[in-house]
């Protein structure tokens, strides 16, 4: 049968490892009773089905569940509620891992652009990416575009938004991205380096959506986006219906849900069409560990039948003295975010910035010479 | 200061508490080292404020940091992200409690109905309401229809979609809601009464703003939206900006273990547009306590500046038999919801539902001779 597959960590005893599992696959579901489900129908193309309970060191239990395809109607939101609708209320339930058919990925069809359409935008197609952030909130759009303006002449190739920048009475949209795009467009013209200024959207799905068409309407060649801030459907309907530049995905909110960052990070966010995927680097200011990262970005990179990759974006406190290092961990395919840490000394921000995007290229062409 | 004020629980050492509180203080504004902050504009009016850091039992610490109200934008996206978008990714970092300003309360609007405009639509106002689901997923619209009607003609006053039912191949939406609608229309043709029938809306903001206006031009007194699901603030939207009818608000992808029930369910579902909330009461399949049950509805009721009520729903896998035992906990002003319980035995429904009907009405009639 064409189904979806989900793994759940179930912290139950062994004893009740098999029913909870299966009290699950009711729960997403039929959400009646075992005792309720008559009709064959149901019975054959409905209900989940438990594939596997195997045990976990730490007493926990990796339950793999079989949902027919047909029951996410193959809609975004509908999708999202078979994996962890109601399951994500339980206490004793976290959502560790999703393998999805060859229907359910050509409906949501996963990133337009890509890892591809991101590099494409920023010209710059052999050594990872560098970006950081115009912040803190409270500067008024002069000053943040004074900001991009010398991030820009320090050759950082992306500058995008903090994402806490919304339509702030102190700071409003349209002025702060028509700011931030005549900074660096000033910027190319002088040096011929045209960095990429990525605004962020955020509000309801009609304000991200005229705020959309601001953005491109004044050139601006890629916007971000919060997904569990607006909503993977909203945030699927952007990529999917309304953007014609590349959408980086940021993580905000993300973690009030229980579900493995490399899941909803790693491949939710690449199949609801995120072009790149900020996230937390271990070591930083956030709690990841090395091998969740390595998850993640392998996630976001590695063959998915014909999905797109989206480029991994780590981000979270990293600091220029360890930009190196990030790089050897990712490879060439990757975009390091760093942000405050450009900003820690006040007269130094150019010479830090400079150092960021020299130190990332020369571990590009170690990396590239070993 | 014009500020909202935001509780969190800090699961850290007693000598980290208030730099940690510090942190989240940052994260949740300016986003930079604190060094960064250097301009007083951004420092007085942006940068959130650590009011109290107070131990807890048990060795974890309620943190109250107070954020300048203009940093919320006054967004339904943005204040989302200002009370919990980047620490949500803290796993030390619980969101337990938010009190708003009257400028928030006023910009978010709260409930357009609320429970005085749910009871309205019922026609019922002297004691608790009845409520099921149509269900499983997986019966086509003529078996649903027949379900619908069955209900009604026990007596049931609102009968709502399973918030699983999406646009399915198996069941399209159109044709469930006309023949749900048409079914209760003939029980009340046959009887005088006429019940609620709610669908459920699902979908990307497009979708959901289509299959509303369906619902609505063929006669749908109310609806039924998982806000987690479609975003807060697509949920927002729908109800301040398109919604005729009231909204109900279910709970799924709602998490349950990184912010508190009582605090998404009962304050933010009300503050975002919810005219009644369900959620999942102790004793069921879920695992909330009395205590936050107590909460949860308190906060759907209690007065709120001039913020309407919700009705509070209690469900999931409530029994027919403590139906009393449930009016007796919440009071008049609640609506117990029955799903998979009325299911039990099969050729029981219409007894079971009738069972259900005067279990409330008598729970009811001997609170009101207390």
């Amino acid at each position: 049968m064409d189904a979806l597959r989900v793994t759940y960590r179930l912290r139950v005893e062994s004893a009740q490892a098999t029913a909870r599992a299966e009290a699950v696959a009711l729960e997403q579901t039929v959400e009646v009773p075992r005792s309720v489900v008559r009709d064959p129908f149901v019975e054959e193309q409905i209900l989940g089905r438990v594939e596997e309970v195997v045990p976990e060191a730490g007493g926990s239990h990796l339950a793999t569940i079989a949902y027919p395809a047909a029951t996410t109607a193959f809609d975004p939101a509908q999708l999202v509620n078979v994996i962890f609708g109601n399951s994500s209320l339980h206490d004793d339930v976290e959502c560790v891992d999703v393998e999805l058919p060859p229907s359910i990925l050509s409906a949501l069809e996963g990133p337009r652009f890509g890892l591809p359409g991101l590099r494409k935008a920023v010209g710059v197609y052999d050594r990872p990416l560098t970006c950081t952030a115009v912040k803190p909130m409270g500067l008024d759009p002069a000053a943040l575009a004074d900001l991009c303006g010398s991030f820009a002449r320090a050759g950082i190739d992306v500058i995008k938004d903090d994402h806490g920048l919304a339509d702030h009475s102190f700071c409003p949209f349209e002025e702060r991205v028509q700011a931030c795009l005549a900074a660096v467009e000033r910027v190319a013209e002088e040096t011929g380096h045209r960095a990429v200024y990525v605004p962020n959207l955020t509000g309801t799905p009609e304000t991200i959506g005229r705020q959309l068409r601001f953005a491109e309407d004044r050139g601006a060649r890629a916007v971000l986006v919060a997904p569990m801030l607006v909503g993977l459907p909203a945030f699927w309907e952007l990529c999917h219906r309304k953007a014609s530049v590349p959408v980086i995905a940021h993580p905000a909110f993300g973690g009030a849900q229980r579900i493995a960052p490399e899941l909803l990070f790693g491949r939710l966010f690449r199949l609801y069409g995120a072009d790149a995927v900020i996230y937390v680097h271990f070591g930083g200011r956030f709690s990841y560990d090395r091998a969740v990262c390595r998850r993640l970005a392998d996630r976001l990179v590695g063959s998915w039948a014909g999905i797109l990759p989206s480029l991994p974006v780590p981000a979270g406190g990293m600091a220029v003295e360890s930009a190196a290092e990030v790089v050897d961990f990712y490879g060439l395919e990757s975009m390091l975010l760093i942000g405050g840490s450009l900003q820690l000394h006040r007269n130094d921000l150019a010479k830090r910035s400079r150092g960021f995007v020299e130190a990332v290229r020369r571990a590009a062409e170690r990396l590239g010479s070993d």
